[in-house]
């Protein structure tokens, strides 16, 4: 991906100190998404990224993760599965409950979203800490799909997250602070 | 839209019984959004319907709305803006409460997300008793955006959800039960 588009999505994204809470720099990217200009760049560079990969499903994490991996789902044929908050899905569901700094929070996705033939890209906006995302891999590499790609818009490098996951899975972010 | 092809998304639509409570027929559009065929058929839909009508802001209604709404935002050209449940926004916000059959809720919107050179479609993926909508519609009518069209994938006709909105406002649906 070009590098001055990478930069205009990253002069696109908003920066909140203090949010939510005292010593966050948060990195706002509503302010990327309600651009055009913005959205076209990250579609565009996802495509880059997975086009040839053969996937079949995007796995968005809610609920930030829906806006990029729906995008993405739409551009590469394939199709969307949210990974959900518990008792939002109807359906029969697998879920996994992970520590969080203060208690434990819990994931969920449905039982039949991903099946040993997929190739799953699993998308959220943002890699932090790296917490949730390790949770969803879990869940869906329970599912046995083929193959799993980890995909972020923004990535926090000094957070260190990208670490929490095995040397044999793709962590892709597209804009690294 | 070719009836065949809103058909088809239809049968990929899953309805459980008794989903959150009693006596509802929940319509599960997971099953629709796992399809590639699903979406790209959600997609064209929703580009014939407002391919030509200059829209520049899709707002999606968290979380399901975030699915459709981005694909539309970006098969359209148009920015993406989501509309969200209280302490998630990290900047200047306006709200809106309404109430609901228990209680009450609130949604937000960043103040800066629409401005009155926008056209508008709000998105979400179901239409019931219509008081979610009708709380983002009065949101966004107050930031004065040129034209609001009103999106949904599913509309619940028994319900008449869409009485609530003024007549000269496009309530426009996919699928009707």
């Amino acid at each position: 991906m070009d590098k001055e588009k990478i930069e205009k999505v990253k002069s696109l994204i908003r920066t909140i100190p203090d949010f939510p809470t005292k010593g966050i720099m948060f990195r706002d990217l509503t302010t990327a998404f309600k651009n055009p200009e913005g959205i076209a760049i990250i579609a565009e560079d996802i495509e880059e990224k997975y086009a040839h990969l053969g996937v079949t499903k995007v796995v968005g994490i809610e609920a930030r993760g829906f806006i990029g991996g729906s995008i993405l789902a739409h551009e590469l044929g394939a199709g969307f599965v949210p990974l959900r908050k518990p008792g939002k899905l109807p359906a029969d569901t697998i879920s996994k409950t992970y520590a969080k700094e203060y208690g434990t929070d819990t994931i969920e996705i449905h039982r039949d979203a991903i099946t040993p033939d997929d190739v799953v890209v699993i998308h959220d906006d943002l890699l932090a800490t790296g917490g949730t995302m390790l949770a969803a891999y879990e869940l869906v590499k329970s599912m046995n799909p083929k193959k799993i790609y980890i995909d972020f818009i923004v990535e926090l490098s000094a957070l260190e997250g990208r670490k929490l996951f095995p040397a044999d899975v793709p962590v892709n972010s597209m804009i690294v602070y």
